[in-house]
């Protein structure tokens, strides 16, 4: 029998183990002492409702169940069998999927709006590499039923305390709304089936610069007009939310005027991280609405969470729209840092070994029981008298803070 | 798109999920400060492993994954499709066989012995009916490397521990040593390859009674002289360990010894618990060696934690046998029962909630702050001064302790 982990599923030591307990603890007790409650939803959903759910390159990487009985037969009974036939559930690929049939299912029993956290295993056959896993956990919270940038405002100082209290250094958010850059290219005179391609190529801003956006568009055959008024906006070096005002149309006014507030408060409240605004942030799941957001960890690179509103989800199991915003730490990438960089968390406790001899194991057990308000205590037991030396010497190298001997 | 959750694929709403997480948090607590440490297992193993890891029923019940791209289409290309090169993935259906590749994989960075906590999730495709859910917790404590019957005394005394903290009063550990049964049976004349049949009929003794179990065996065709035997033994009533002694061959006394030496100390140890021998006692996976022993609920019915020693089942992957023995907590019995009798578990905190208008989010956010170390505070928004009423009184039936209005 094979004794590895299969392709992309990890297994964890013990200190590993612990590790991630305190991690999920830590971000779990931030949420619920800032009023939002836990959930749980099924790891196998519906493969239709996979299919149909929206979510990007996603789809394309989910693990399905086969059928079994007498359904399995009728499928393979088929010449040539249809590979659509042989499956009708699935492995989720995220938790936003199952929260939208799960509020669709019980939005009687919940309150709104909905505050909820739910932190689980997710699954998606991913090429293995550095820090891609096919099973790992996410990290969400959610409010459901809210329009307002209340929401948007909460999410963000929320998230942005459990990161604080995990200790991963300086990290900066950045907010964005899907509307305003789309508005402002078409304004621009790029023609609405364009937007998606032109937003690709603005993303790279970084990257290419302002001319290297305004040569790929050239390429991509973009009006001259627009590509002109783009430059102009470029120029600028950064990019405000008040300059882009000037090249929005009135439609897009509100929504600027929400996003300033959103980002002029929550960097009111932020104290050690910064809240900005980022003209070119996308977030790439097709269900995003309006508001996008994502935390960049200055110290250690990349994104270490993101989220967005996703107000049109829930109407496709209700057939009402509802409006919701989540928050999502990621939480593999947080747990590599905290691995790799020794960021020790609280909550850690006084680990006491007991060596007793199989005849006291009685008055072992007692005296472990004495203890164990104050540490963790393990039994330990030296079979033979000869191998007292040996066992309290390993006993030693293991790393326990306390030893006691009771031969 | 479907609202429902899959078929026996089990949903929690908050407060089903809050107690959820206080009984595994109360159970790993305890686990813990035994000194035992958790680890984690993927919940997807090679579809290899788990056909050939003599789980008894539960291989019928396996939940398959299937094959992607070339190697899918290699399978499809078949004609008739061979149902068994499908999936190459499964589903675990119970925590025991990842425990024994992880230990064979990792078992150069493990303590010996090596004591774990598993808590995690299992999967079978159960025919559902009440109670039988086919995505559900397991709690698995496990000492593997030590052949002492010390495992057997502390993974009582731990488990009993547990159990006793979670309150669902008075319980009886019933314990057995499957080599002593079949001995008995053998030495009062029962072919060996009869012994399995005659331990079902014998386990019947308290449905059909004495009577009942002579004619069942006779239906069988067993052995006059032998049923005559079992006969003497059973017209005692209970049957002591004692008595069956006298049945047993000279093999069997040591094996009688360590079972006797477990069960009276594991019985000093219990205080509020009674620990019992149970002659017919014999639970149902293949792999289990020696010992097994399960937990009957005196008030509730039914057993609530069974385990006990599989000293072959990790050999099958390392090639020589470590000793190994486990004791199971039937998390969704134990939690059914907290449920159905609300039995309140400690780890609840205060709830507060905080009314506050759209332009007071920045005080409303840093009241809560404040309040969080000694409650979970949530932001209730009340979006216009006409809808206030109607909040505060939805507010408070939703079971608040406190409700602050800043409006």
């Amino acid at each position: 029998m094979n004794i590895k982990p299969q392709k992309g599923m990890q297994e964890y030591l013990p200190d590993a183990a612990a590790q991630r307990d305190r991690l999920m603890s830590l971000i779990l007790e931030t949420y619920t002492r800032c009023g939002f409650t836990r959930i749980y939803t099924p790891a196998v959903e519906s493969a239709e409702n996979l299919d149909k759910s929206d979510g990007g390159d996603n789809l394309n990487l989910i693990f399905k169940i086969l059928k079994r009985g007498e359904k399995l037969e009728a499928a393979l009974a088929k010449t040539p069998v249809d590979e659509k036939e042989l499956c009708d559930l699935g492995l989720r690929y995220d938790l936003t999927l199952p929260l939208s049939r799960y509020y669709a299912n019980n939005r009687n029993s919940l309150p709104n709006p909905f505050k909820c956290i739910q932190i689980d295993k997710v699954y998606r056959a991913e090429r293995p590499q550095r820090g891609r896993l096919r099973e790992f956990v996410q990290c969400d919270i959610d409010i459901l039923g809210s329009d307002s940038i209340c929401s948007e405002i909460e999410l963000i100082s929320v998230t942005a305390k459990a990161l604080g209290k995990i200790g991963i250094g300086a990290f900066t958010v950045r907010v964005n709304d899907r509307r305003i850059l789309r508005d402002s290219l078409k304004t621009m005179g790029f023609p609405e089936d364009t937007l998606d391609t032109v937003s690709v190529t603005f993303d790279k801003l970084d990257k290419i610069g302002a001319d290297g956006v305004a040569e790929e568009l050239r390429e991509k055959q973009m009006p001259e007009t627009a590509i002109e008024k783009l430059g102009e906006l470029l120029k600028a070096g950064t990019i405000t939310l008040d300059a882009m005002e000037g090249y929005c149309s009135e439609d897009a006014k509100p929504i600027i005027a929400s996003l300033r507030t959103i980002i002029e408060t929550s960097d009111k409240l932020s104290g050690s991280y910064s809240v900005i605004y980022d003209p070119s942030l996308v977030r790439g799941q097709g269900y995003y609405t309006g508001t996008v957001f994502e935390v960049a960890s200055e110290n250690f690179g990349g994104t270490v969470a993101g989220g967005g509103r996703y107000d049109g989800l829930i109407g496709r199991f209700t057939g009402e729209n509802v409006p919701a915003v989540g928050f999502s730490i990621g939480f593999e990438r947080i747990f590599s840092i905290v691995t790799e960089n020794n960021i020790s968390l609280a909550g850690s406790r006084k680990k006491t070994a007991i060596l007793y001899k199989e005849e006291d194991i009685l008055d072992a057990i007692a005296r472990s029981a004495e203890l164990e308000e104050s540490a963790d205590v393990t039994l330990v037991l030296v079979p033979n008298p000869k191998k007292a030396d040996k066992i309290y010497t390993r006993t030693k190298n293991a790393g326990f803070d306390e030893i006691i001997k009771m031969y």
